[in-house]
């Protein structure tokens, strides 16, 4: 069966409009820890995906869920010690106050959740969000979203505000914390007087799809002190910053001082497999559980559960979070060498093993290389690496790998961008 | 472990509210094909769970999903073969125009996504629902939902209409049809009067939660044409009814002379693994695909098609709807039975391995028998067997087993649940 075939029969079946990565889309058919393989036994660097968070079917993820799934897959609402188990080792790598979970199936479900508790708890109903942001595909999320297309109004509810980064913004970075500090609080003003109040602020704190950018000293902190005095609730979206990626912390808050009311997770958390959830204070989940029957069929099952052990088993055996580090530092330290030689990288930023590698026309200008970043990204394809990119202008690279990224893979990478970025 | 412990210890992580059966939460340890077992070795027959529609562990579908999961396991945004033969067998299931599907994670996301497609193409905001429903646990659909407690208001722009049933419902078919389709005929001049217009009617056609109503001929052709002609289009939920459970067709709504706009599809998709879809014309995918970047990151990965596909696999190997048929023919006749000994059996109602028993305090006044359906799912607990109970007075019994239920499984819950009647 020819790709052109395959391609065909998909939107015969899915229609022509469910996204496909690349120009020509790629068929794979097999996965190794960062490697992908395509139906011509192509194989491929995975430099992208962070859902095989601890690498593509790794045997121990796998050999969980095949034995749990033999032994029992039922629904939460019998009891199952590996379910409590589970439960109790995840929010063991939470700081206080954060000691309970509310299992979900996918990070949308999580955000919904959030955000139906932060309303709750609030007694207010606005929101404020990033302005190039993505936490989920429901209604009430769609209605916030601003980095995707939908046909779902913005909501009167919800306000974006612009994340500095001090790569673009002009001024001292005191200046910058102070701009951009004041537009949220514009923001919380314009919710108060829409008559709605604050019911929650939704970051990633990372910033992910926004280009990692790099915050001036004290934003978060001041931020997050003018959502609680307006009497909301700050919810922590680690769907792309959690499990170890940043390898400074298990989550990337920890990278600051400051702690949300509510955690949202997802993606790598199941390393494939559907698991997702939220971290908040016990008494929060009893109070809201008082209110609300709350229940999903499948989040934290004990398939979901085994695999989800398994993950943060993984984690710790081989010391994931340290190579994150490890091999951040050295992607970092080449990624900036190649900067030397390619005046199109105006800016390297990242933490761990994420990073963002801002493509620019002209270094003084700043003015956003949009279309090269995705010659660059189809180029590394034909190369044989996958990348992504990201941002409002889309001239962002996106390196995100699999957790389980040695050195060989990382000097195969920078091999390959330089002779893209060379041949440009 | 003592189950005390653990259920303390499930608290602690998880909130004391986080919903469980029973009196005594049951902890299991391990299942196979109608059978669970707890902690203890004890063995129950479950006459409960829809989620493991082909039996507790399917090895079949063990055996694809670790096959599937040791191979490939990643999101949706690569082509991949398994995926769209799925896709292609899933969608052959459906009478025209149902060509296309939409794969997601939950029923919640499903419904979610039917709601906001059913939205964009409408231009209209309003919703219908019956008055004892529960379609997901987002916040657009927690504002709708009518059978559980939350603390999201229901939505202005909903309307919850009464579902006949011929049971309780006085007057001949005729008028009880009449007399129900009115309400519908209201609730969307209401919304219309509001100014929000109908973009949905949200149905399960067997009405699950509603207690199964045997409802009057010609009560759904009729709301939908009124649905059809204020605009509004009809989502029809599947998730309890789909899958061969009612035996005479592999989907409920094809019951009924009616053709879904948009078909909802949730648990027993994945026989517990997290799969859930929208059944839609691919015309309409593809444009709301154009106004929406709309992608699930496991919804319809390699794993979940593996899986969906053993499940449509064993479905027709064991010839699991004929087997709903017939022992559905067999339950029916033996609870009619039950029914002409214990007086507290007000009617019996069901399709395929989907059994409401209706327990009334007294035959002629039909007073629910609320605490005595919950005494009996108890006492069924004590003596080997899994039921619930349904309705908005919890007072009808609500059997629905895996669908590998055999004759000899349905006669030993016909004795247990004689043994329990007679004993209240």
């Amino acid at each position: 069966m020819s790709e052109a075939t395959l391609l065909q029969r998909r939107h015969r079946v899915m229609g022509d409009a469910s996204p496909l990565f690349y120009d020509e889309p790629l068929e794979l058919v097999k996965g190794e820890g960062v490697w992908l393989i395509d139906a011509n036994g192509q194989r491929y660097l995975d430099c992208y995906n962070n859902v095989p968070c601890v690498g593509h079917c790794h045997p121990k993820v796998v050999a969980a869920m095949a034995e749990q799934a033999a032994t029992l897959n039922i629904h939460t609402r019998y009891l199952n010690e590996r379910v409590v188990r589970y439960a109790e080792n995840l929010t063991a790598t939470f700081a206080d106050p954060l000691d309970a979970v509310m299992f979900t199936c996918t990070g949308s479900e999580a955000n919904e959740l959030a955000l139906r508790m932060a309303r709750y708890f609030s007694g207010n109903r606005g929101v404020i969000v990033s302005d190039y942001n993505y936490h989920g595909n429901t209604t009430s999320l769609a209605a916030v979203t601003t980095a995707l297309p939908s046909s779902e109004p913005f909501s009167m509810h919800a306000r974006a505000v612009p994340i500095p980064c001090l790569y673009q913004a002009d001024g001292s970075p005191k200046q910058v914390a102070e701009r951009y500090v004041a537009k949220v609080a514009e923001a919380i003003a314009s919710l108060q007087a829409e008559g709605v109040g604050l019911a929650a602020m939704l970051i990633d704190t990372l910033f992910a799809n926004e280009g990692i950018p790099r915050l001036p000293a004290g934003y978060l902190e001041r931020v997050a002190k003018l959502v609680r005095d307006a009497g909301g609730l700050l919810i922590v979206d680690e769907v792309q910053s959690g499990f170890a990626r940043t390898g400074e912390h298990m989550w990337g808050h920890q990278a600051h001082p400051v702690t949300p009311d509510f955690v949202t997770l997802g993606k790598p958390m199941g390393n494939g497999f559907p698991l997702a959830g939220v971290i908040a204070n016990r008494e929060r989940v009893e109070a809201f559980g008082r209110s609300n029957l709350y229940f999903n069929t499948f989040g934290g099952s004990p398939v979901a559960a085994a695999v989800g052990q398994a993950v943060l088993d993984v984690i710790a055996e081989q010391d994931l979070q340290g190579n994150a580090l490890r091999q951040g530092a050295k992607l970092d330290a080449a990624l900036h060498r190649l900067a030397e030689r390619h005046s199109i990288i105006g800016d390297v930023r990242g933490k761990g093993l994420f990073f963002a590698v801002e493509l620019v026309r002209d270094r003084s200008s700043r003015e956003p290389a949009g279309t090269e970043a995705r010659r660059i990204v189809n180029q590394l394809r034909q190369r044989g690496v996958l990348i992504s990119k990201i941002g409002a202008h889309d001239n962002i690279l996106k390196i995100r790998p699999p957790l389980v990224f040695e050195a060989e893979h990382g000097e195969l990478f920078i091999d390959r961008l330089d002779q893209a970025l060379s041949e440009l």
